[in-house]
């Protein structure tokens, strides 16, 4: 399969769910709306409600039947973006291509809209309620999320991250801060489309691990652009890691033991797909385009 | 009744499985969790929580079976005095009668404190994943807290605020900030705990009456208060809102026209309250402690 016009095709349908999920510009308090809409719908990869589409097809379910929760996603992860952003934290100027939302809003509206991204993405998993039969999965998604994206996940990371600027850290924190940051969302975007869909416990087992494979992937290759690519490619600022003295895998190892960490984790990824027919040939090419991506 | 032991009690049985259900100071990473809970353990009167559990019993449950769920509340509400107090929201140095957490912790440790403080409510709010038999009012309280909390709630009243200080604002929007910004949650929490406990939709449509009165009449008193008590007995900075041109009750009314309120409100809660029997009477007297309270 070509891997290229399915990203784009799901891409297409996430984003016009996006549009539609999120209130709109004139609601009241429109420059909160508008903040949160400019955040949210600038271009994005959409990678991870993509991951939960696709591995909702792994495991044979229909991934338009959860289209809506896979866009939550994408509200927490622009909530993230935004947050690590502001001018306390990575104070960054520009984000997905554009000025980043508090150089446009102010600081006090960035806050906030981060705060109401995040806060609507639990209305939108919570939402089902009248539209499904069974609530259990639901809760069990809603669990996995919260956990993905709190103090044991993706904040954590980003707290260790910001503690270790210009500091001398070891492979171990590495890891830490880049599974954390990056790796806990991924994976659980992976679980979120498997338990929706209907995976098993093996299935869902097997795409944990290629979740923290592909997530811990995605973080190297983000590393790695930073130092290869310009900030026109990337739509954000280039260079910025090495800047701030960021932890990162080219300045731990350099940029070809990396590289070679990278392929180990594909190889790692595509193993636990082993016992998944062709209906998760989505998630191997997603694999390596995670590696081979140029922004 | 004496709603003084019974508030205190309450706050007991709060305060204690408050230590318990946020990860301990020593969690990795600790700086994190050690903002999490200066601002989430330092005193606080606990009225989210103490509210579900009453109208928890004012519907025939058992207040304990929903004690953890209560809690989530507590932390929603820190989240929102956390950000709040930040320097590009309202700048506050002090809160609960300590410096605020971005005077200890700094800025980057204050939003992020607060971000997982937020994001831990869900965790806590669908734990009952391998305890509850019925998910059913799991996920309906979840949507509720979550739309309570959001943009069209806790947030929008939060954003409406800080765009009308220093500017003449008429009656319509002040209340619009003021049941946004504090009604939602306390109304959500009334709601919370009589939906736990398996109140009936006439029961819940009168609690709702009910909150809407108390949480209305509970941010007229702070605003009375900001101008008559001092900065010790309110363990915040007291006069901030007329220093900070903050469209209040008193600024538009004077304050005795805003007592009047508070008294007509309270009236309008006790007549939502009326068919319930004496399992009601604890919401009774906070109904009126909220109006009469001096912190």
């Amino acid at each position: 399969m070509d891997i290229v016009p399915y990203l784009e095709k799901k891409k297409q349908a996430i984003d016009s769910m996006l549009e539609q999920i999120v209130p709109g510009e004139a609601e009241f308090p429109p420059r909160l709306h508008q903040a949160m809409r400019y955040a949210l719908l600038a271009r994005g990869k959409r990678l991870r409600p993509i991951l939960a589409l696709a591995a909702a097809e792994a495991v044979g379910g229909d991934p338009a039947a959860i289209l809506k929760e896979a866009c939550a996603l994408e509200l927490i992860h622009t909530y993230s973006l935004i947050h690590d952003d502001l001018p306390a934290m990575d104070n960054d100027a520009v984000r997905r291509g554009m000025p980043t939302t508090h150089t446009v809003f102010g600081e006090a509206l960035a806050i906030l809209a981060g705060d109401a991204l995040l806060t609507e993405a639990f209305v939108i998993l919570s939402g089902c309620l009248n539209s499904c039969s069974n609530p259990q999965p639901t809760i069990e998604i809603i669990k996995l999320i919260a956990e993905a994206a709190g103090s044991r996940g993706l904040i954590g990371g980003q707290v260790v991250d910001l503690e270790s600027e210009g500091k001398d850290i070891d492979e171990h924190l590495l890891e830490y801060i880049h599974s954390h940051k990056t790796g806990c969302l991924i994976t659980a975007s992976i679980l979120l489309g498997a338990t929706l869909a209907g995976g098993s416990p093996e299935q869902l087992s097997r795409l944990r691990d290629y979740g923290s494979a592909v997530g811990l992937a995605f973080q190297i290759t983000d590393d790695i652009l930073d130092v290869t690519e310009s900030t026109q490619t990337l739509g954000k600022t280039a260079g910025s890691d090495q800047k701030k003295k960021k932890a990162t895998y080219p300045a731990l190892y350099g940029i070809e033991e990396a590289r070679r960490r990278q392929h180990a984790l594909y190889a790692t990824a595509l193993a636990a797909l082993q016992p998944f027919d062709e209906k998760a040939d989505a998630l191997r090419q997603i694999a390596r385009y995670i590696i081979e991506r140029t922004a």
